[in-house]
């Protein structure tokens, strides 16, 4: 035998372990992070099916790692999405939703309560470093920022980026479609404070690649856990000069080829770092695309509907998950599943138990990422506010409730009784014409019943969302 | 030096060459073959974003080559898109549509004219071996047959697989729903002999690509053309026995996975009889998805309509070209690209000069293929049988008329004046809420002009299909 490299190595791990008995080693437990984009459409990647927008970053990514062609945010708007991503639970858990505002705004007192436990709080407890780069928009005020909550390093803009508009920007979407960084107050903040306001939009996808870079540079010796969420693609839309003009899709093609530019940069830096092999990364969006937008929103691809509507374009989001070496390359995983998945999945793989005084609504995804197997979870609860619109068991969809996101004409809710009822692995796109309902009585009964027991199960807290200073 | 397999290789294609100075060697010509489907949508496979069936072959094939986006039909039914594929020019020079039939039927007279030069035909000169495997819908008196029209072999079904419908079948759609194959009388033919009828369509995909891997394999000598059409996934859906409910999307899918196998099992055979790296193959289909018949119809993904229609879905085919060692692996081709353009590509890379003598509606592919510059192709022409009824230039799309495909409701042409003007690689769903027209007035001009120049050139021929025994 001789001793080369690998073997120092191997022989040093070993040592450190003895040293000590009661922690694994830091080395063993993998580095994760997410990149969350911002109402990015099921569509809107070349991997996922767009025909003119270039990403070839994440079309590698996906070629290395797995496609998930299930995986739904937990609400079709961004507040309760975060707050369900970040707590492994349904927003009406936490309080973070609301029948009558959809999100936060710069006037909300609320935010996420001190009780729920994060993501980044959970990896503390194995010591992990963790850092949240981009939108937050968990509660503004310091009590519920990401360093409450668990990061030990924020640094973004704590709500969205048409918020604070300002008295003399352009009325209606006049300011979206020629929009400047005036237009809206919005605050940059590092840790608990502002450090430029407005924050200049036009280098905000390439500021927090760099910060994501240093972040990831400085945290070779511990395990990581980095939470970058783009502000981008949510109108008004912006990008760096070096991508203006640069897609063949219009602005929002420009945005687009921009986050896949920093998602290609993050990479290169994993891989230069010899840390890929270590590190889990996760990419997904908020919800679906904000369709009213026309050509400064995306697209849902196949899907039907958007951003804010509980049909399948408002919360199924174009997902990647990269892992080298443990992730099979070109794989496309089609089990169920959740961003509140995520919660369950790095607790399994960090080692650490989780929470047993709660409810949780998560999903272990690991046997299906490492291909052992399939996923637990077999229904899916959609939600708008906290109303439950529709449930998935299974390949089926029913919906109770079905609502237009924004679109022209009727955003009126309508009641199906019988719910629609449609097989969405038959039927992704959610036409009409191939409701079941009336063919499958005993099928809807077992989907009524689950929905009776979760329901009987789900205590909600009083909405976060409605408190505000009038 | 040392000589070695390759080096010895080498010598001797030098030395074949030096013996035979007027023709290059066989050898240096590469092989071609064209997988055709029968109205596979846009949307179908999941490396163009379905999220439900698993193509893990065609997935592959992509990954190793090339995804054409803008890869089009010249028509959205069946003869005159094949006719245009085989001839490299629009089905109006040749005869091959009409305002009435869309396509030939069992009591059609007509079909491809003898005048016509067919990529076969072109490729003899070269001293390709040719054999057409599948539905040929090109005239199924034998006149009109593949081996009348520069094939050595051919082996499948004249016309489509849902004719001959006999007079015991099922009425309506129910004959399609629990479809027999004693419902069709389609006859299955080997040169110009019928062998089976009904041919039975539960193998007819299994058999297809047996005949096509035999073709491969016995012809290693000399460089070969392959056009395998399958004719499925058109109505009557079958399956072989082994993938009968193995999908998750219902028979469709089985049908789609099964030609994915059929995909799998060709590439396979190029790769272990050492043809991969001289061989293109070009994955397509004749054109859109047909979405009237709901869960026996296919996905158009994100474009408007399908079959028959000249929206997006009804001609943009799912494509992929792939040619080890000469297409760059996981490549994405955006240019706007033709099935007419296969008789110009073929021709520069078997050397072959295109006929002088008629007009061709044919561009070279080649610099997109191989990445050495974009293509010459900047126009796009929409015919539903003569009527031009869009064109696309660049970006841009004009629609002089539109008519739903058989969708519920409207099937009436509707016509446009001005024009909508959608930018597709801005808007490729065709929402009319981004029609341009209003502000683009010289760009509409200039749109014009293109159409007055082309419509001036365009010499019609009488139509085949009008040509029945009635």
């Amino acid at each position: 035998m001789t001793f080369n490299r690998f073997s120092y190595g191997f022989l040093w791990i070993l040592l450190f372990s003895l040293a000590s008995p009661d922690h694994s080693p830091a080395e063993s437990l993998p580095n994760f992070i997410i990149i969350n984009c911002d109402d990015l459409g099921y569509g809107d990647l070349a991997c996922f099916g767009h025909p003119a927008i270039a990403t070839p970053h994440l079309d590698r990514m996906a070629s290395e790692g797995m496609k998930l062609t299930q995986f739904y945010s937990a609400a079709p708007v961004c507040t309760p999405s975060r707050a369900a991503l970040m707590t492994g639970r349904l927003p009406a858990r936490s309080g973070m939703c609301s029948n009558k505002r959809r999100v936060l705004f710069p006037n909300s007192k609320g935010g996420l309560p001190a009780s729920e436990t994060t993501l980044a709080e959970a990896l503390k407890s194995k010591d992990y470093a963790t850092a949240c780069i981009g939108k937050w928009h968990l509660g503004h005020l310091p009590d519920y920022l990401p360093t409450n909550h668990g990061f030990d390093d924020y640094f973004g803009i704590p709500y969205s980026n048409d918020m604070d508009r300002v008295a003399v920007a352009p009325k209606g979407r006049q300011a979206f479609r020629e929009p400047s960084i005036d237009f809206w107050h919005v605050p940059l903040m590092r840790q608990t404070n502002i450090i430029e306001r407005p924050a200049d939009q036009t280098t905000i996808t390439r500021l927090y690649t760099e910060e994501a870079i240093k972040f990831i540079q400085s945290h070779q010796e511990k395990p990581f856990f980095l939470y970058l969420a783009h502000s981008m693609p949510h109108i008004p839309l912006f990008r760096s000069a070096a991508f203006a003009g640069r897609s063949r899709s219009g602005i929002y093609g420009d945005v687009i080829e921009e986050i896949d530019w920093s998602v290609g940069r993050i990479m290169e830096s994993l891989r230069s770092s010899d840390l890929a092999k270590n590190t889990l990364v996760i990419f997904t969006s908020d919800n679906g695309p904000w369709l009213i937008f026309d050509d400064h929103g995306g697209s849902a691809g196949l899907l039907r509907d958007g951003k804010g509507s509980t049909w399948e374009g408002g919360m199924r989001e174009p997902t990647i998950a990269w892992w080298p070496g443990e992730i099979a390359p070109g794989s496309v995983g089609r089990d169920i599943a959740s961003s509140m998945d995520l919660f369950a999945t790095f607790h399994a793989l960090a080692k650490i138990d989780l929470p047993n005084d709660r409810v949780l609504d998560s999903h272990d995804l690991t046997p299906m990422l490492l291909g052992q197997g399939a996923s637990s979870r077999k229904t899916l609860f959609y939600y708008r506010g906290y109303k439950l619109m529709a449930v998935r068991m299974g390949p089926w969809k029913a919906h109770f409730i079905t609502q237009d996101a924004y679109g022209p004409g009727s955003r009126q809710p309508i009641e199906h009784n019988p719910p629609l009822l449609f097989n969405l692995e038959v039927n992704p796109s959610e036409r009409d014409a191939q409701n079941l309902a009336a063919q499958k009585p005993d099928l809807l009964a077992r989907i009524q019943q689950v929905v009776a027991e979760h329901q009987a199960n789900l205590q909600v807290a009083t909405s976060q969302l409605e408190n505000e200073n009038l």
